[in-house]
């Protein structure tokens, strides 16, 4: 008999989140690992395999998963490792290879991509994406993740590393220094991590009112941003309308390079609805060639947050 | 028997150039019509396909060729209609139905697609990008042009448009105006006229001393330009340090879109040699990411200039 599982796994800067999926795209059972405490790739890895063990459990048995679809940033479908992943503090400045490593613990066949990729693919298969041939899918997590879509495939490139939006250079002049290396990069400013330096900036910078000044500096989160916002303090108003100008002038080129059917944003800074819904409409239009103007689609992902990268790591699970 | 030709048509700003090609890629014959003295589009069209009928003669008849590929600025491969070419005086806020009109005038089935685009083609069947699948084209001539091949396909993109490198912004603040309406196009700093522009604002904008200064600022070329820095000219030298910067700077962000095993250049400004090609793989590794630094080749074409772009838009004549 096929084995009627797969397991989708979506590795982030904070947690892993996976799922065991059936062939009909229901999460059956989903679980979480930390993801920023560990000191080797190792050691979360088998936290993560625990994790994994302790899920399937007696309903869900190892032999009965045909195989694991992992998204996690800079994960590479052709090597089958993470390289230098600068959000994952285990995976830095190495190389780990993760799906030999995941094998050899679980005894399942195993197939890794970028988070953003497999977000795209469940986009594709079960979101907002469904039938389109050409998108673009932007995770706005810790960092800007990117998974681009040309004829209905996901774009590897020469390498297997293709589509690092979040690393084009958004404002080449005293740009943000990023984890990257480079300076200026769209996830140093439109990513969570981003609206709350945004915050701390303009705190610093200026002497205007806002309540983000009753809290320590350090610990604005752009949930308070939100928080703020949503009170109507007009500073934290204009965070969103600065990260949201950002991004629709980033969207502006890549819809110069594949010239998709609509771009597609998932994760946490979506919360912001049209507080950054709007101003990324507006500049991208003002930024696209006049015979864009209008026409590129921008969505929101109406997957559940958990589930869509789940959803589309699980989907490489039934290629395995 | 099966028709032994095909023609293949490059539509610059300047000229329409145009060769008889065979089964082997030779171009057997070739010709050139002006582009920018026609007050219409149907006017451009007579001339053209009047230059054709005159090539063809009595050597390459037309009932012997099987099929005509365009390459032309906003050239769309689904609709078959030129759209909104700034760099095209006749069809400047015009659709311009070419291969209806074409069809109509020769009797020959004609295919149309972006310049640049099948340069690409030109470049990865007869020159440096054989055997690649992923590869980025980049016209330099009057304007930025680009053809991106992902999986050995060129990017056509949801509406046919996808390849407007060169309308991707790259000077965020007091960018120069572009003919496309917007401002801080790469076309407007890395194109032939780009170059004069520069020249022109450094001798306007300082009292540097340059050979420059002896001829009419409205005048300079980018031509000139490069005499005066093969001559030793600071200024000139500069010049082209500055549009390699621009040109390595805005590739580092088309590598993290695609990640391609290499960007080709052809045109024009190619023949200033190392005084651009030093500048673009240094900003362009400057502005990579880590992972991509040293690894990305950047290359010019080595196919004539002329048949490039007269090869790559006749193979689209074989498919016909």
């Amino acid at each position: 008999m096929e084995k009627p599982y797969v397991l989708g796994i979506d590795i982030g800067g904070q947690t892993a989140k996976y799922g065991i999926v059936d062939a009909r795209g229901n999460v059956r059972a989903q679980s979480v690992t930390v993801s920023n405490s560990q000191s080797s790739a190792e050691e979360f890895i088998n936290d993560l395999c625990d994790g994994i063990k302790a899920l399937a459990g007696k309903e869900y048995p190892l032999d009965q998963i045909r195989g694991i679809g992992v998204g996690a940033p800079n994960g590479n479908y052709y090597t089958g490792a993470i390289e230098s992943a600068v959000n994952l503090t285990w995976a830095k400045n190495e190389r780990v290879e993760l799906v030999k490593m995941m094998e050899e613990r679980l005894g399942v066949p195993v197939a890794l991509t970028n988070d953003a990729n497999a977000a795209a693919v469940g986009e594709m298969t079960y979101g907002v994406a469904r039938g389109m041939k050409n998108f673009i899918m932007i995770t706005l997590g810790t960092g800007v993740g990117s998974g681009i879509v040309i004829n209905g495939d996901v774009v590897f490139g020469h390498d297997g590393f293709a589509g690092e939006l979040g690393h084009t250079c958004s404002v080449r002049t005293n740009g943000r220094i990023c984890g990257c290396g480079k300076t200026g990069c769209l996830e140093t400013y439109a990513s969570a991590t981003g609206v709350a330096r945004t915050a701390r900036e303009l705190l610093e910078l200026t002497d205007r009112k806002s309540v983000l000044r009753t809290m320590p500096a350090d610990n604005i989160t752009s949930k308070d941003v939100f928080n703020a916002a949503m009170e109507g303090d007009q500073l934290a108003k204009e965070i969103f309308e600065f990260t949201g100008r950002i991004l629709g002038e980033a969207f502006a080129d890549f819809v110069a390079f594949s010239s998709p059917e609509a771009i597609v944003l998932f994760g946490g800074l979506t919360k912001a609805g049209d507080l950054i819904y709007k101003p990324i409409v507006e500049h991208m239009n003002l930024n696209l060639m006049p015979m864009w103007r209008g026409k590129i689609k921008v969505l929101f992902s109406t997957l559940k947050e958990s589930d869509a990268a789940i959803l589309g790591a699980s989907a490489l699970g039934w290629e395995l």
